[in-house]
């Protein structure tokens, strides 16, 4: 595996790589890997000749009063697992590198930005799209791999490259999950013992969701109410916010119908962590992907 | 020349050119094309391979009550002209395949944005920046020609390719004048004949800005003082803005000192002309750029 820290010669070997005909799979990532990531990694492998990842810690997806500090940050054991897979390269620049002084250009992907996740985290979306821009810029990849339990991230990302016309193909990846359903997460370091057994609310109450739509519910405030409940009992969770909305717009609605999606984000001690559900409508009824 | 209209099909013959060793000029136009396009055209096909020009009218960067409806269209010339100049490629979609319905991805260039003409035409950056990055997507070029009468412009797209990490080269040309000194503009075609007459005084201002400073005169105060006279003295003429600022960030300077651009926006009738004069710091004293 060989690593850049430099932007300019990243991008001069994916260029090359381009140009000489290769396919490049491109896994960007915060680091702190874990099992969620190196499933991308794999994906990524399987369908490209040449796989890069990135691992950088992007402060302009956090707010001021957010982890940026404390995020986990572990480069050795990181390096460590991707040359294990297989990765060809590891993109791994300083913050400087990528935000040099007076840096002024953003990429915003307006309306799917602004709900969920964007009303608890003003600009993250825009820190997330530029970020993201930029590095499909310097790896100039073919195929780039996303975990879905970012949903709103996925949807914010796909836009964004039909709409900029890039020519990149996003793939998104199911949710890895611990054997008791909290969906991976570098945040879950953040839990003790009590919270980490807390934290299973947030699948229990997916689950649940899931329950009631296959038994026949399909409106919006009974779904919504239910995981409500499940969460407020759970001493330790606090709701930041559950939805039920259209998987491609993010806008509200009233029933479970077509392409929907499920998110909620939920406070656990000072993790907040957030996972989903999404429901799509196949030929033969209702298809869940939890 | 080939003529393509769908984005699609114009990346895929780009990457195919890319992917098959051929270095890519680009020359982005509104069309209604003149001289100083032709100028940029000639300099591309010098320089690269493979020629492309773009002929769009982008929405996104007129204003509300800005003249996008009446913008002279001039499809059937344009390509002609394009055709005897040896242009390879000619793009020119239909504003619904640059912006579809629900279009809401947007590129921004902040604080290069927000003087000179950002304070006269709030958001026409955001919608240059916009389209730039798409069409640099589409076509995929290795060089990009831009002339610098749209001096902010250049400012702005150069920051954005640096600050987004694109791998285009932005070269800037010299400014295409008619034989009294106006600035070939596509919005000259707006100018009855006593208006031409007048518009001549957007290019004398500057001739006096720079006869001022050969003669010693670094106070922005003074050089402004006497261009506003200048102008207000024309009866046809209306100064949107005149400014002495750092060519770089565009920030005001209180002297003429190092690279120093003297930018200004003059109505005439019911044409908005832009204009400026460039001053460098070479060696031997000071570099005229007019």
């Amino acid at each position: 595996m060989k690593a850049f820290t430099r932007a300019a010669e990243m991008q001069t070997a994916s260029l090359g790589l381009r140009s000489g005909g290769k396919s490049i799979g491109f896994v960007p990532t915060m680091g702190a890997l874990h099992e969620g990531h190196l499933s991308l990694v794999r994906r990524a492998r399987q369908e490209n000749e040449v796989t890069v990842t990135s691992v950088f810690v992007n402060p302009a997806q956090f707010g001021p009063t957010e982890d940026y500090r404390k995020y986990p940050r572990e480069p050795a054991r990181d390096a460590q697992l991707l040359e294990r897979e297989g990765v060809d390269f590891l993109f791994a620049p300083p913050v400087e590198e990528m935000y040099p002084p007076n840096f002024q250009t953003y990429a915003t992907v307006e309306k799917v930005s602004a709900p969920l996740e964007g009303q608890f985290r003003p600009g993250h979306f825009r820190g997330v799209a530029t970020v993201v821009l930029k590095l499909f810029n310097i790896i100039q990849p073919h195929r780039a791999y996303f975990g879905r339990k970012d949903a709103q991230q996925c949807v914010v990302i796909r836009r964004m490259v039909r709409e900029l016309n890039l020519p990149v193909e996003i793939v998104v990846c199911p949710i890895v999950r611990e054997p008791d359903g909290l969906a991976l997460s570098s945040r879950n370091y953040y839990l003790n013992g009590e919270e980490r057994r807390a934290a299973r609310v947030l699948y229990r109450s997916l689950c649940r969701a899931r329950e009631l739509v296959e038994k026949g519910e399909r409106r919006t405030e009974a779904i919504v109410r239910e995981i409500r409940q499940l969460i407020e009992r759970e001493p330790h969770a606090r709701l930041d916010y559950v939805a039920v909305v259209h998987a491609d717009t993010l806008e509200p609605v009233g029933r479970v119908a077509g392409a929907t999606l499920i998110p909620l984000a939920v406070w656990i001690g000072r993790a907040r962590l957030i996972d989903n559900l999404l429901i799509e409508e196949s030929g033969s009824g209702l298809g869940f992907h939890l």
